[in-house]
């Protein structure tokens, strides 16, 4: 069903429409819902395919015959290591295979940088005054937090089809030296669901930076995490970022925490041999080695990086069909209105909504007082900011079809309801 | 068999005596010996005990019905803290489960603090100039480590056997605003195997600090780690800074690398309520949450904090019979000549040995050369200085116990002849 859009509509269809939507949500407030589409969390189901950890790993040594239960080894198993440069493109000895969180090795490069400088750097961060960020946007809320966190200034660029926004990215880093870095999530991102081309990120590894210890923060969470057979590669940054002279800029980092379990899974850095050594000098200080019993049970679990691939073909199953209906549901209450867009990733676990601008606060309240709790408006752009309120992260793993279904179908009545309220204020007004 | 004291021998008697110990070692080198005795490890018999855990866990739900797999629960398992808030005499709410390292953990508050400052701070320490902190010798390696690592200057201080001398740590702070704080092992001391007295303990929980955010890391690694019957219960550090008025004063650390699995445990770090909340603000930014599968894990395994307590008895039937042999072996070879102290511990994971003074890096080297690791030269002290070149660290838990007495036979050999070319060397002089 395809509507009118919403500006076109005569004074009298207008009113039509927002007394309808009105009624419409009145109606879905007394349904008692409690649905969340918060957070881009596993649903059980997807938790359930790898149960089979819950039993391993049988015996306790590594393909060297190391006893994994007792301490060291702060690489990390070599057989996951080498499992996960298989899945990363990369080499071996570019990983680290480390503890459960991604966002931790982030966070530690970020503080080890800060108090002691990276490998290139000549003095600490934080002995050079301001630091700066570069966040495409909309981005990663988490990644914004760390950098509010710990002082790093953000600015935004563009978040394209392609990735970020490169010629944004080149004339700010080309003469600022107090950018220091930036964030990608390279493979459908957080909330885009873009995917960086290799174009772009040999001009993200090539430009010249004033900053001559310029790093880009490869976040590279999703890049198994397929919705269709067509499965995007990532783009190879470490070789171009060799290639390009600047071998120590990108560091990657990736998890397991979307493909096996979301709070007990292996996390990976990878980098430059030289960056290798340089996280791994900082992390001895401070660490009596991964936990390498869950590494083996891992690699138990896989079996090979093929293992993962199949594995994650059984995410798909899961998860596709929720995200079909977000497109389904909205497509057929929102179609035509010119109220809202909305993208069909191709992976990942986000879609990303745009509303009517001015009014995406108004819809996730309306929403919360309907029982359907989306993430906090905002929360894509740095402090929490969206410039034009309009952008809503939407997060459909998590609960079941039924309830996406529901949840979709209301956040829609939201969605109209706003816009036909600001529509009718502004013709008012 | 007790001997001459090596001072009292006459020319010929310590010629003699000379002699015996070359050839002795000689011998030694002819054996080819690969020894370790470098770290306080547990051996695999103690791992074997905890093996139940690569079965664990039973379902994936905590005792509030939340689904352990998935991400969140900062703070850790309440039915863990629980269980260890028993064990470490305070209450759950003071007490959070990580990671599998309280290293870590201590880094962690350490880097907040620098960053942010503690809660009770002006200011981040890394803005307050020099930092120092007090640290007990002989100590912990890596601790000294961790602050060499984050430039904090350390002060030493005597380990007594009653704890750090209280009186020298209250004289120094009194004035200095600049220490920030400092280190204590408070049972079964990291190498010195002493324990930390109440009286001790309350005198450096109300003890005047010119640093009014001054803190007390209170590394309690071998709080339940008994080799005799005679369990010494550590000072409850939180209740007397909370009386004394300074109840953010201490933050207590602990793990069970040394009671489950050393890689693959879980650290606790337990301090106020306000302590806690101003860990966890920092954490947040960077966790996605500990191993809660892990958590469960250890809840099953030790049903209860007597399942843990009764746990500990398995190790000390393991270990104690190491620990004797480190005893009789010493006595039997090194009785009487004057040429050695040490220590029999009633708890913890080392034997501390003083040699004849100026001569620890000589033994070392000697045991090295016939195969015996011993931990490196000043490894106890700050920067690896011991001010008198005599203190080893002895840690026999790793090896079997027939590779115990044959590394500690080697060790007395180089004692003896390091003591016997000192004072060969001295009387030629």
């Amino acid at each position: 069903m395809t509507h009118q859009p919403l500006a076109a509509l005569s004074r009298d269809d207008l009113a039509a429409l927002l007394q309808e939507q009105t009624t419409a949500y009145d109606d879905l407030k007394t349904r008692g819902l409690k649905l969340d589409l918060t957070r881009g969390k596993p649903s059980a189901a997807q938790l359930d395919l790898s149960d089979e950890l819950l039993n391993l790993p049988n015996g306790f040594t590594d393909g060297s015959g190391t006893d994994v239960r007792n301490y060291g080894g702060l690489t990390g198993l070599t057989e996951l290591r080498e499992m996960f440069a298989d899945l990363l493109w990369v080499e071996p000895e570019q990983v680290i295979a480390g503890g459960n969180s991604s966002l931790t090795m982030m966070r530690d490069c970020l503080i080890y940088m800060l108090l002691f400088g990276a490998r290139d750097s000549d003095r600490a961060w934080s002995k050079e005054g301001t630091i700066k960020f570069i966040c495409p946007v909309p981005g990663y809320d988490r990644h914004f937090t760390l950098l509010e966190s710990l002082g790093i200034e953000m600015i935004t660029v563009p978040m394209n089809d392609d990735g970020p926004d490169a010629e944004a990215v080149a004339r700010l880093v080309k003469d600022d030296r107090s950018i220091k870095g930036m964030w990608v999530v390279p493979t459908y991102a957080n909330p885009a669901g873009s995917v960086c081309s290799q174009e772009v990120a040999a001009r993200l590894a090539s430009m010249e930076t004033a900053a001559h210890d310029f790093k880009i923060f490869w976040d590279n969470a999703y890049a198994l995490h397929h919705l269709t057979e067509e499965e995007a590669k990532s783009a190879d940054i470490l070789t171009l970022a060799s290639a390009a002279g600047h071998p120590d800029r990108p560091i990657m980092f990736a998890s397991t925490s979307k493909i096996t379990f979301a709070g007990a899974g292996v996390a990976f850095l990878a980098a430059s041999v030289n960056n290798v050594a340089w996280y791994l000098g900082h992390l001895g200080n401070g660490s009596i080695g991964p936990d390498k019993v869950n590494h083996l049970r891992h690699v138990q679990f896989f079996g090979s990086a093929q293992g993962v691939r199949d594995h994650m073909a059984k995410h798909r199953e899961i998860i596709a069909p929720k995200f079909a209906e977000v497109d389904r549901v909205f497509s057929e209450r929102l179609g035509g209105y010119d109220v809202a867009t909305w993208n069909k990733p191709a992976g990942g676990y986000f879609v990303n909504l745009d509303v009517v601008p001015g009014t995406a606060a108004r819809v996730i309240a309306l929403a919360k007082d309907a029982g359907v709790a989306l993430t906090q408006a905002g929360s894509s752009f740095p402090h929490g900011q969206d410039p034009h309120d309009q952008n809503i992260r939407i997060a459909p793993t998590m609960p079941p079809l039924e309830e996406v279904t529901a949840a979709i179908d209301a956040v829609a009545t939201c969605i109209l309801l706003a816009a036909a309220e600001q529509a009718t204020a502004s013709a008012q007004g």
